[in-house]
Formats: structure tokens, sequence, C-alpha cells
């Protein structure tokens, strides 16, 4: 199966570094028109987008992401936001009041701003465009709230860089199928693909080569995988202030 | 601007009527591969996809959908779920606990999943199918979940009805950008924008000239739109044991 969207798609990989040319405004109103045909849950259309293309905020934005370089060097950073502000808005228009006590309110809106996001970046490299989503603006969500002046009502969800890539793209090996696709059922598993892809991910070079000891076998030591990169990560937290800005902006999460 | 991308992301609209034929499964691979081309948060791949095509369980999905009728007759259905159960056991095999406390661990997932779903929508749509998305089925997860056989740490995030489209597609007006796309900083200022709307939607007679009250003037009348449409679906409480199935399924919220 062969269309212009489907190669697109397996094309994607995140670019981070980009040329210094801006992307023009009619651009960035083109990908946001992009975003806006997405789905979008009964059709309340519960998301916001801020674009930043300010040097000094960039540089913000960029130190509230663990300074993540790309984040000041590309010409345009979309902030994808929760956002209710609107629903509040026409309710007292129309005197109701929003409930926005359950998860329920957060979530859906949360899903709306990811599809949005998505249809954005997909626009974004048909038009020869690289991106890269930037989920670490969570690691201190009220500093971009502040940044960017976002009233009670709107979380920010994720970020994306934009910019004409300054670098080849190179798509990464994905978990096998079988532990991402279940037909009918949940299928547990997995052992077998998830260390099938840990070997996959060691050969492209991205851990280079480095030795940790095999669990069990302290004497012993094997190749720094997908598995162990991921089991570190996963084994800390992260983000712990996140559900209380969360409800500091007014999603209640009951 | 122009591209065959673009041409199929502005063409969208849900389809809810499909033709009989069944999605074969090298085309529900195709969808499911496109998906997993899209950004992933640190490479973590925090999501599954499980599809339905079994006509008692779809029967059964519609029931939990609170009885919409496409799920029952559309040949496929995708339930996009956020699933942290492959990083618990590449964390077992490696020897450490997964911590999935917090609200962030449940986020990136989630957000993981929509984009993923988002990918596997357009590529359906590039191909001639068409979607839906399927929000209720968070109208009762725990059913889902029993029906599916999810496992502690897999929760269903969004459904979405696929199949070949028996209707012609109607895109409906979106909100003006203006009430979406901020440039710099939020813009509070969306009034004019709402009412905007609110005239637009009436004009597509989806709500077949309906009369309500006007607010503060209770003796007067004047159309229903999708202001008043929204503030009185926003005003309920809709799934409100949504996050206690989220933490029975492990996820933490902290």
């Amino acid at each position: 199966m062969d269309t212009p969207t489907l190669n697109l798609i397996y094309a994607h990989a995140s670019v981070r570094r980009y040329k210094r040319d801006p992307v023009p405004a009619s651009v960035v109103e083109t990908l946001v028109r992009a975003g806006q045909r997405a789905s979008t849950s009964s059709n309340m259309q519960t998301y916001s987008v801020v674009a930043t293309t300010n040097a000094e905020k960039r540089l913000a934005l960029s130190k509230i992401a663990g300074g993540q370089k790309h984040v000041a060097q590309a010409p345009l950073f979309l902030t994808w936001c929760a956002d209710r502000f609107k629903l509040a808005r026409a309710c007292e228009l129309r005197g109701y009041t929003q409930n926005t006590d359950t998860m329920e309110n957060f979530l859906v809106a949360a899903v709306d701003a990811a599809i949005a996001a998505q249809n954005a970046a997909l626009a974004a490299e048909s038009l020869g465009l690289g991106i890269c989503y930037i989920g670490a603006i969570r690691s201190d969500p009220a500093a971009i709230i502040d940044l960017l002046e976002l009233p009670q009502g709107v979380f920010p969800i994720t970020g994306m860089t934009i910019g004409y890539p300054a670098q080849e793209k190179r798509p990464r090996p994905r978990l096998p199928q079988k532990s991402i696709l279940h037909w009918e059922k949940y299928n547990q598993n997995q052992d077998e693909h998830l260390l099938a892809y840990d070997q996959a991910m060691i050969e492209t070079g991205i851990y280079k080569n480095r030795q940790v000891p095999i669990p069990g076998k302290e004497d012993e030591t094997e190749s720094y995988g997908w598995m162990e990169h991921t089991a570190r990560r996963v084994s800390q937290e992260i983000r712990s202030e996140l559900r209380a800005v969360i409800e500091s902006q007014g999603f209640g999460l009951k």
C-alpha cells in the first residue's frame, strides 16, 4: 500500500537542528488550519495553541524544557494546550456553569490537543518543515503558564519545535507490531518482542556499545539496550508537581 | 499551499455509515504501522491498540458506547490504549520497579496513544476508509477493560470505528482560527469569534432552527446554536467514575 500520506508518515523522524529561516505566519496559519480539521470530541474544540517566534521567549522555553538547545534554535515553537476557557465563556454568555470537576474534562481536552497537534505536525512535514515534540514543557508547567499568560482553564499539554531541517532525518526502529497491535483481546506474552527490539536498538549504535551488568549475574556484562535505558527512565519519579498545577489551572481531576 | 496530505486533512469528516466490506488484516497492519511512526515520548511507545472485528464484540462495544449504531455496524473497531504494561515487563526483566505514581505517567501515555491514533486515522483516510473517534468508550471503561482483557497498566483512551464509507463526508465549520491560534501570549478576547461561530453553526442547519429563550430576557427567543448546545453539555457531570478506573488499572495520578 502506497499513498503520498503513508509515505510522508513513514518518513517521519524528529528534527533537532534547524536552518535560520523563519516560518512565515501564513504557513503557521496553514498548520493550525490543518490541526483544526482533526476530529474533536463533540465538536467542543477544547484546545488551543500558542505560537512563539520571539527569540527571548524561545530561550526562556528552552530553559524550561531542561535546556534543550533546539527549542531556542528553532524559529517557531508551538505550545498545544488543553483549553476549556472558551467553553467557560460560552457558559457565561448562555447562563450556565461549566462542570470541570472530573478527570474526563481534562482528559478529553488533552486528547483534543494531541490529535490537533499531530495533524499540524504532518501538515508541517508535508510542507518540507521538520518538527520535534517537546513534552519537557511539562517539567515546569507553571513557568509556561506564566510566560504565555495562560488563563484559568488552559493547560500546556505538549510543545513542538518547527523549522526547516538542517539535518538528515533518521527514522528509528519501533517495537515489533505484535507488541502494539492486539487482535480481539490483549496479549500479555510480549517478552520475545521486547527482547528483539532491544537487540534492534543496540544494533543502531545509538547506545554506543555501552555495557551493563546482567541482572542476577552481576560479574558479567551485556549491551545496554532499549530495555535498560527505558527501565532506568521509568523507575524514576518525574514531573511530580504536574497534578497540582493542572488543578490550580481549574481542572478538577476528581 | 497545497500538498496531498493537506488536501486529505482538509477533507476529513467523521463517517458514521459504513459498507459491509471488511477491512483486510493487511490494511489494519498498515494503519498501525503508520501509528507507530508517530512521535512517542522518549521512544517509550507507551500505547497499544486492540482491533475488534468480531460482530458480537462490536455489538458489546456499541452498547458500552451508549448504543451508537455505527460502532456495531463498522467492520473494524480500534481501541487506543495508554499502555505501561510493556514498560513494567522491561523493568522486571532488567531488575527495576516502574514508577507509575504520578499524573505525568498517565498523561504521557494518553498523549502517545492519541497521536498514534491520529496517524492511523489519516492513513486510513488516505486508503479510502472513513473513521469516527468514539470517546464514549470512556463512559464505561471497566466494561472495555473486561471485554478486551486489558491487564494492569493498560487503559482505553479512545475508540475508533473504521470502514469503507457509505455516506458523503460533510466537513463541519470550526471555530475561527483567532480563538484557537494565539501569537506569543494567550488572548482572552474571544467573544466576537464565539458569536461568529455560533451563527455559522446555526446556518449549517444542524440544529434545525430550534429556538431557546434569550438569557436574561426569558420571554424572547433566539436560535439554538453551538454555544447553547455546548454550554448544556459541559455544565453536566459526565464519566465521573473515570478516575477510579484509571487508578484501579495501576496509574497513580498523584
